[in-house]
């Protein structure tokens, strides 16, 4: 049975980036070749950072997303990497207008990008991924399902694919495969047994959910018995926006056997052998015109790397690591060092502060408290105290002083109701932190969570102030969770 | 030739507000009739509003439009007006999951309602005309064309039609079409003429843009040419959170002749006499099973009426009126009565209260003037003028004590930069319109420019406080534009 050094590398990409993202690529193909891996792959689109939007429809973007590639290609060429296929997601324009009559018919398709006909680009925007080898682009594959529910939004900016890709690499037929494309049935991966392919690879941008690396395994097994060969599911990491890509790469073998599975919420190059059936009859069914031959010769025999298998993380564990990359991450890829938000001496602003530290360490966090005439003692002396554990940058602003002012200045030409006058309170608050973001540079946090949030228990421009809320998907109960889950593993 | 007397009820309809809207349909209905229309027509979903986005994805919401309309059947038929045929744009479900493998493949559109097969509902949302007559809904159509592009997200929420739905009234039969369905090419429009259609009937949503009233007139006599038939133009009207339908609906000849038009911008039921060419060889080739006969009878002839041509309104007219309507349904659909704005002196906010006041009356408007100690005498003198003569409620309330309370107090904790302490007069002048928001209800309005947002130019939580930005996409050359023609148009 060929054997193949699989890489699979779980990056952090960011959306825009392309440079750093090429760079990303070049560190970890080099890290892949030096352990001896016949192949390396990265996830969805990660060239040009997941999920790009309507930066699709820009087609400057696009054309460097083109170029980016073929720039990559020859770097790794130059970098003595050329020989190692190296399979990239990225951005691509294809999709033939004229073939897109089987889809929705033309108009509808053309339509994305204005009415009528009008001036067609060259080929609409795809969601793809290509093989990279020998400093050039040797395969190209466009992802078939656009997901459109959700969080997801891709048959807005990209229209699908509908050919099969398949690489020979050291005489094993790899398929390729774009996330949705293994969660909806038919396509690729319906398609593969009777393709021959001998490896499934499957390139993701899979947001976290809970419970969801479970779902993904079933998944994997699933597909893999369904295309009669192993699977490699690579997934990315890091926080985008609202999105947490949390890793837990995987590679199950036709028979649904686990074989290796990366850490979740990290940056990871997963290597490991993959022992692909030869599979020379179902060759001789397709003929060879739907695959690019990389490299015939099988590679010699050698004694199988250990695989690693990471055990599943418990699920408010999960959560928490999702909280901390997410918030790291945004305020990182926006260009912050530091985040701010005011310390009431509750249970959310103590869980976001906790958070804000795990993320960014202990000089990442300005911490405010900004009691009122009405916060009692006990609230203020606990928020001393977590600053103090915490370790981070802690000031006092009592607020009373300027609400006042408001208060006695607004009577002349408002008779304030006690609703008003709660919400003065946060606004006051809220114009507090936004004078000490505006002047040293922090990014403000919101503390609220996704149960308040719900039913509007907040107040607008007041403590829904902020650039980043990280707790606002998750409820009440939870955060409490959060809270006692933290504590006891600082115990640990 | 055969006539049909049609009725076209441009109305202004309110997304959710299903009772409110059938009864919109019932009063239109009473006056078509008393008008002597053979058929009247309303506009795309107007029985649920238009767009409804994710509500399309509730199914109690799915559900509740279909008793709604055959709640609106029987209706019509207790206030005697069954014999007049009623097509109503609506909310249903369709599209048998199992015949959408013509388009994406089934997998991908149940995607749009979660992922793998799950469960399914009992078909999908669709953008549906229907036909009443006899208490009964008599004929159903879909939207085949689903625009995702702009303002547009209906593949996100519906699945599309492939039917063609013709009914015959006194004789005459007549294709129905929805918005997006007349934009591309092919589909319902380019089967009309084979199908023997004598009258196409489109029901729109169409969104205001400067400049489209005139591309749609073309776009509608071309189609005529297509079909070979007259077409009816049939367009909403009214404010629906961003966007505003403008009217404007119109019927053209068969040869392009522009038979009628509607004003824009306001409620109207435009009756006009329509004569079909009688197409019995057509009718032949197709055989009878797609069409719904309601009535065979042609009319008896009569003088027809006078068809009314509304003239085409300046562009700056018009968007003045876009702005205007935009502005009063935003308020009134969100249970306001009254709005509050800050007034500086400046042109952005001169006319925003000129919006305000030509939108809701000057009982309407409270205007604040709200000068730091940097403010001229001449700027607050203009916001004086201003008020005056719009004769609104008029406040004035100087910042700088609040201001103060808030520099020295913060001392202590921070030391402000100037860009801090600019941001902060904004952001003392947001909280004090809030405060009067929240202790009168006012919804507060921001006077932002398209100019300055898009580059930033506004301060978080300051000036862009407000739940309506009527300027939001009005670039500030085009508001000195709008001042100078309002101004004219006041002495006029």
């Amino acid at each position: 049975m060929p054997q193949l050094r699989l890489a699979l590398a779980q990056v952090d990409a960011t959306v825009g980036a392309l440079t750093a993202n090429a760079d990303l690529v070049r560190v970890r193909t080099r890290e892949a070749a030096g352990a001896g891996a016949h192949l390396v792959a990265f996830p969805e689109m990660v060239l040009t950072g997941y999920p790009v939007e309507d930066l699709a429809l820009r087609s400057s973007f696009v054309e460097a997303s083109r170029a980016a590639l073929e720039q990559l290609a020859a770097d790794l060429a130059s970098d003595g990497l050329g020989d190692l296929p190296v399979v990239v997601g990225y951005l691509d324009r294809g999709g033939d207008p004229a073939s897109l009559t089987t889809a929705q018919g033309p108009a509808d398709r053309r339509g994305q990008h204005g009415r009528g006909g009008g001036a067609l680009p060259k080929g609409l925007p795809q969601n793809c991924a290509a093989v990279l080898c020998g400093g050039e682009v040797v395969a190209r594959y466009a992802k078939h399902f656009l997901p459109t529910y959700g969080v997801f939004d891709e048959f807005r900016v990209f229209v699908p694919g509908d050919a099969l890709a398949l690489v020979r690499v050291r005489g094993v037929d790899v398929a390729l495969a774009i996330c949705e494309d293994l969660w909806q049935d038919g396509g690729p991966v319906a398609q593969c047994r009777e393709a021959g392919a001998e490896l499934l690879l499957v390139l993701n941008g899979s947001p976290f959910e809970r419970g969801k690396d479970g779902v993904r395994l079933d998944l994997a097994r699933r597909r893999a018995d369904e295309a009669g060969c192993p699977l490699a599911y690579l997934n990315a990491v890091g926080g985008q926006d609202e999105l947490v890509f949390d890793g837990g790469s995987l590679v199950v073998a036709a028979d649904g056997t686990l074989l290796a599975r990366a850490p979740r919420f990290t940056e990871h190059l997963l290597v490991l052998d993959v022992d692909a059936p030869a599979r020379a009859a179902d060759r001789e069914l397709r003929g060879d015109e739907v695959v690019r031959v990389v490299s015939e010769e099988p590679a010699a025999p050698r004694a199988p790397l250990p695989a690693p298998i990471t055990e599943p993380l418990d699920d408010v564990a999960a959560l928490w690591s999702a909280l901390v990359l997410g918030l790291g991450d945004y305020v990182r890829k926006n260009g912050f060092t530091r985040v701010a938000l005011g310390l009431s001496g509750g249970i959310d602003s103590a869980v976001v502060a906790s958070l804000a530290v795990d993320a960014l360490g202990p000089g990442g966090l300005t911490g405010v408290s900004l009691p009122s005439s009405y916060s009692s003692g006990h609230s203020r002396d606990d928020a001393d105290d977590l600053a103090q554990r915490l370790g981070c940058d802690y000031r006092v602003v009592p607020i009373a002083p300027v609400v006042d002012a408001f208060t006695e200045h607004l009577a002349e030409a408002v008779e304030l109701s006690s609703v008003a006058g709660e919400n003065l309170q946060a606004r006051v608050r809220g114009t507090l932190l936004m004078a000490l973001s505006n002047s040293e540079g922090h990014l403000v946090l919101a503390t609220s969570n996704m149960s308040e949030l719900s039913v509007g228990y907040a107040t607008l421009y007041g403590d829904s102030v902020g650039g980043f809320a990280p707790l606002k998907d998750v409820p009440k109960l939870l955060v409490w969770e959060l809270a006692r889950w933290r504590n006891a593993d600082a115990g640990r």
